[in-house]
């Protein structure tokens, strides 16, 4: 029997009309020491290069995904990301040059288990080699490199995705300018390897896959891999996004035909979900594919991840989403904290989401996760640096808030050159205001989702997290200069914050509304009421976002107790823009101290 | 072929010599319409019953589980529960008589699918019927009752366990004083179910599954039941548990015969735990298992969940574990939600664990809910009612804290035989000392475990839970006095609170710190430092548990901004242990109200 070529999937033939291959014009040597010869790519291209070439954008598809992210035009298929690519889109096709290659192993067009052997002429089935993460990279590097291409934008893709992106940072630093990792982790869990297990036991124990020799007969291991796909399905979503689907109709299974049980709502949807999978896809690949996610290690322990990721240049996004069990967020904090702790310029945001893993691939979080992808691609893609001097206004009605002379007194405190932490950035006017001044590099942390955005749409370096998370992360004097500006309020660990800041940088700066502040003292002796006055202390009792309530002595009582050395105290009357001198704890409304 | 008889197991045979057998002596009735003939229940009994037979407490087993809960002297087998069950331990076999027996549908000596059908003289097979959790336990009844047992002292159990801990009091509430289901849920999550579809699919696809007769077979289901096997470890276990367990030699396989899969530490440990378990399991009794655990279904509305629930006349107590994601801690708090909107007696604690569903048989945490077990059943055990009247000191150092005359004037604003409910009890302090003036219910809600853990031993009626995510499941009036004392201080979320307060109960006690009590005033006033008077407000600015200072005028204020009736107010000195009438928001340091 002659043997189909690989230029089509062996059981379908879905493939869109703008498919293209490319054949890899030497030998390919792999990470574990193998060959492989003629090795084909499938891929696909959106948009037009321009003429510096500096407009191009790499995809990287997750495990089953492939070179077809999107529609290229109405009539063709549909693309496994068309909320993300194409004109308009965050990944605008107008704007940028988009390559999305199958990967090395898959069965989607690209060189794969079920490929003929040039060799033997026999199709590689278990003869194929283990492929790693490395391996699918350095094909699609060969690709990029023979479009002409020397340094791509950058590279995304979520899942499989987003480790084949670690790896080009790693593996080609010069290569990229940015890199997008989205629902992506140093390696995986104990607990993902653990499912990945069991879909390949059930592969390999089905008794038709004979050892992955099955291509010549007729029953394939579709039980098996239908098992394995069922079993992906459950990690992909989210306990709340399966109780929303199946929970209305619980105990009434779909009509479906199938031969699996067919007894739930949520049976009948694996089952049917099982069964279609195996007509798109090959279990030699599932197994090639998932055995590359699980041997991808950049390290466990921090120093090891740090070693892993140090020698990459590009600046980094990386986008986690609450509810993704499979790939929890704080795997992707341990990256971020990685590359911090390697003076690497990233960003992270963790977008809130009851989508589970899947959340990259569904239009539910778009506006958050396409709005960060939009601009980290615009920010850098757009060379001309931002004006991001926002005008700050001089109205002088309350105490802080609106004048921020603050910010030009904090601005005195911190040396040329400086890596600068800020906590509680909000939505970053600290930083912009400092950017006037110069400064190293300025990394802001903030809570607050949509501070976040803003931050990551005027290109300021920005981690999603509260502080008592981050902090512990951070090595000793990783920061010249740690900023607690009008935050330290609305803290409950005030103790921890303030060590961790004095461990983690050289000098820290804290500013905060003087409770003691005469007006303040004068309200609540003569009415007896909780002191308010307008600006930073403009809350009723019951709803402020503040917490504690210090005044300049019981800062400088506190800082004497714990040992925080104060190098310098400036008190301030942002009313009337100016220095106070005299009795600051009773006509200051507000201190900025340095300590350390 | 001369069938064996179903008095042991068909594969091995390692049974206690302790195990017993019963026949039901009737036709058994199936939920779902059909019959068995000459059912056996194997089960084990220890210690003594008493002379009035009231020291009866049954053990409900998992789907993997048996009879022998625990080994009956130093040479028989290991039980599953040891930790759990024997001389001394929380469940005290010097004190009670426990019956275990192995539920109806499993293989461990209790009818089920491998046993032979009278009527045919040949292995029940697939001709199996349908069992439910109702049938287990109508056995379980039948069994009690032929031991001489009216009334049990209580059934506890996990998982599996848990749901007949749920029938047992919903089917014969005459029957049992006291129920504990631990990790628990009223029915399994879609990702639950989900699991146990994908595991019975893995079964049901072995061709040597034979459409469940295989009996007659050299070769069993094996490989099916391995994986079905495989996937409900992971369920069992935390991530965090499997991590610490597998991370440290992560790409070292253990030195195991397989045929799975040996590639990574956890893989060839879920091979090996895979492989030893179809040693002693059968898969046709595993379907039937999990299918009845999937069918239970208390409900997933809190209507029908209350309605379910509404005959049940034992007290309760639910215990969750915090990282168990198979049958997570909020579907226990749904449960505890239902039981109080439907006025039952009922305790809760979200035990603080690493160890997953599994945590219940583990003894990581046994100190906590073993602690509870122990005080739960003793407390209904030890008829005498406790004095639970503890000293009250009445040293006069500090406001608040040690002289509670506050306790006194609150209830006097307590009408007699009111369901009460203290939100934020602490170690139920004020419920004990309300108890000397009489109430028809009392429930607390507290946040820290060890509290709550004395709660239960002192047998009061108390949910684990913080004030945000109790409050609003309750109806609107289910109490008629809702009281927060000296609490105000420590929420975020005043409004949302008293909101929740005044919807849920006829009327509010509120009772706080006055935060403008004079001797406040003077030092902020004059020192400028954040205020501290020994007691309530003795705490520093930068680590008080206070969150909040509301003064007596602040809150009068707030009640007249948000509509909240204010029918009674007391101001009191409590260092002086008397009430102040004049001018309070100066003179006095604490207040009273009660509120509408």
């Amino acid at each position: 029997m002659e043997k189909i070529s690989n230029s089509d999937d062996y059981r379908t033939n879905k493939f869109s009309k703008y498919l293209r291959k490319f054949q890899v014009p030497h030998t390919l040597e792999l990470e574990r020491g193998e060959t492989l010869e003629e090795v084909i790519i499938a891929y696909e291209t959106y948009g037009e290069i321009n003429s510096d070439k500096s407009n191009c954008i790499l995809v990287c598809h997750a495990i089953t995904g492939d070179s077809h992210v999107a529609k290229h035009d109405e009539d063709d298929l549909p693309g496994w990301w068309d909320i993300m690519v194409g004109p308009n889109k965050p990944i605008d096709t107008n704007k940028y040059f988009v390559i999305c290659s199958n990967v090395l192993g898959s069965c989607r067009g690209t060189t794969g288990p079920n490929s003929v052997n040039p060799k033997t002429s026999q199709y590689y089935a278990n003869d194929f080699p283990v492929v790693t993460i490395k391996d699918m990279v350095k094909v699609q590097k060969i690709l990029v490199e023979s479009l002409g291409i020397k340094q791509l934008l950058g590279v995304v893709g979520g899942s499989l995705g987003g480790f084949q992106c670690l790896e080009w940072a790693t593996e080609y630093p010069e290569m990229i300018k940015a890199c997008l990792p989205i629902a992506s982790s140093p390696r995986l869990t104990t607990q993902g390897l653990a499912f990945d297990v069991v879909a390949r036991n059930a592969i390999i124990s089905d008794p038709n896959f004979n050892s992955g020799n099955y291509y010549d007969y007729e029953k394939k291991p579709d039980v098996g891999l239908a098992l394995a796909r069922m079993l992906g399905h459950i990690t992909y979503l989210s306990k709340e996004s399966m109780n929303e689907k199946f929970e209305i109709d619980r105990n009434n299974p779909r009509d479906i035909s199938t031969s699996f049980e067919k007894k739930f709502s949520v049976g009948s949807y694996l089952a049917y979900q099982g069964e279609r999978f195996v007509e798109r896809f090959d279990a030699n690949s599932y197994i090639t594919l998932s055995t590359a996610l699980d041997l991808f290690d950049l390290g466990n322990e921090k120093t090891t991840l740090r070693k892993n990721l140090s020698n990459s240049k590009c600046k980094w996004m990386i986008i986690s989403f609450s509810s993704d069990w499979l790939y929890p967020p704080y795997q992707s904090i341990d990256i971020v904290d990685a590359l911090l702790s390697e003076s690497k310029n990233v960003s992270y945001c963790n977008i809130e989401s009851n989508s589970g893993h899947d959340a990259f691939l569904l239009s539910a979080d778009i506006e958050s996760y396409g709005e960060i992808t939009k601009s980290f691609f615009a920010n850098i893609f757009e060379k001309e640096p931002k004006n991001i001097k926002k005008e700050i206004s001089s109205k002088k009605v309350k105490i802080g808030l609106t004048n921020r002379i603050d910010f030009k007194y904090i601005s005195n405190l911190i040396p040329k050159q400086s890596k600068i932490l800020d906590l509680g950035c909000e939505n970053g006017e600290l930083i912009k205001s400092l950017s006037q001044y110069g400064f190293k590099s300025a990394l802001g942390v903030e809570i607050n989702q949509s501070n976040v955005i803003e931050c990551i749409s005027d290109d300021l370096q920005i981690i999603h997290s509260n502080l008592d998370k981050i902090l512990p992360k951070f090595y000793d004097g990783q920061f010249d200069v740690a900023i607690l500006s009008q935050t330290l309020q609305s803290i409950k660990n005030v103790e921890i914050i303030l060590k961790e800041m004095t461990r983690v940088a050289k000098y820290s700066i804290v500013s905060f509304p003087n409770f003691a502040f005469k007006p303040m003292r004068e309200m609540f002796f003569n009415e007896g009421k909780a002191p308010r006055v307008e600006g930073w202390y403009g809350y009723n009792w019951y709803d402020t976002p503040n917490v504690r309530f210090p005044s300049i002595d019981d800062f400088v009582e506190f800082c004497e107790e714990k040992n925080i050395q104060i190098n310098k105290s400036l008190y301030l009357d942002t009313v009337n823009n100016k220095e106070i001198k005299k009795d600051p704890n009773l006509n200051a409304d507000s201190a900025i101290f340095l300590i350390s």
